[in-house]
């Protein structure tokens, strides 16, 4: 499978009282880092990839994490993502966060390839492109 | 068990280029409603109880979320958070964010009860104090 | 003038390894207020205002901010929000955040009514519609 | 004067409905920019530096800021940071935020170098240290 790997530093802005990182901020950083793999797949930008493709999004449908170790900030954190499972218009994304080698966080979102207007509610899933999937798949 | 349901309004800035909500939003509604329920059990904030108690906080091990229906700018939800189980320095709660009295999203989280300094990494679970316990079990 | 006045508390996800507010939280507040003045100054949500009139939005042409007193974790602060100047296209408006009937934060800013695309970068200021200016003048 | 530049890359999760960045983000690049700034300065990470020098923090006093042309996701941004003025306890920081070599934003911050507990109340300011001015001023 295509893995995607990036480096984040965790920021004072990304903490909290407890000096360690605000979790919400997580999710932000698999956000960026589905759509970084995917730009990967793709060989193009996410505002690009959204027009040449008949679609509107990847929204998120569920996702899980597991928080092993805290990072603090200042901590530069390393995020490897992976395409785990692809269905006709579903995908399963893991996401292992490390700091000096060791697992800090496991997140997992299974996600929808979606036409229609997210705001007005008509969402639907359309099958992944043929294309996408080779290139998931390959690494 | 106890409930604490509170209500939010979804902003502007909480929304994505999609004008639908950016979820990891969602996981900084469900902190504070934790948090809330914690107060509303013990009868006073967040900044007093991590003085009254003798721990360091209740960060969480795992979280699961399933979206089910997405919200958009202007939107106002409700959030109902219970703890569904109790054990001896973990405890499960569970968020049900609905709009108009549709589900829209829910939250599951384990959490630990910690002393210790997270941000050195020498934060060990501790028992919960059964004054919690009672509190959050009676409803 | 039109004043509007909101509650906000501060959550710890608010805040940061200071055990204080995270500045940039303030100016997602003032946006979120200025947004509340023009929905009460027009009777409906932003996302109807963004429909019902000509143009795209109102963004920021430039904001200053002065921080008096640090806020944290649990405080409930009150921000008045009101338009101070309105030309043409664009117009002032300040923020004053209290706390405990103490100013904390004063947060100005210059807006601009536009039409066009801000995403294709082909926004022009357009006038404010006479109705919304005598609305906020009128108070 | 000493000048740190880093790059950003504008995320989806930072952009509004409108497709441009929310701009409090840039008040977050910033904040992480001055950090950036003292952290080259000093020859230590943020974390090290609060710990080796007798203060507590860098705060914000006032920020002031241009908003000259809309960023949107997918385009990396470049943040010029540099100090402006040094004074006993006060500074003054400058970022010039471009793209493709365009200035996008500019902001300016007055900062002062405080000793006490900011969450208590009790922050006063301290001189900063002439190790640390000396390296600004340099460059």
């Amino acid at each position: 499978m295509l893995v995607n790997t990036r480096s984040v530093r965790i920021e004072w802005g990304d903490c909290d009282p407890a000096s360690i990182i605000y979790y919400p901020r997580y999710l932000a950083f698999f956000d960026a880092s589905t759509s970084a793999l995917i730009e990967r797949a793709l060989g193009m930008k996410k505002r690009d990839y959204l027009k040449a493709y008949d679609f509107t999004g990847h929204p998120l449908v569920r996702t899980h994490c597991r928080f092993l170790a805290p990072t603090r900030f200042g901590d530069d954190v390393k995020i490897e993502t992976t395409v785990t499972d692809i269905r006709r218009s579903t995908f399963d994304v893991r996401h292992l966060l490390t700091r000096d080698e060791t697992l800090a966080v496991e997140g997992f979102e299974t996600r929808a390839w979606v036409a229609g207007d997210p705001a007005r509610g008509d969402m639907r899933a359309v099958p992944l492109p043929r294309h996408l999937v080779e290139r998931l798949s390959r690494g």
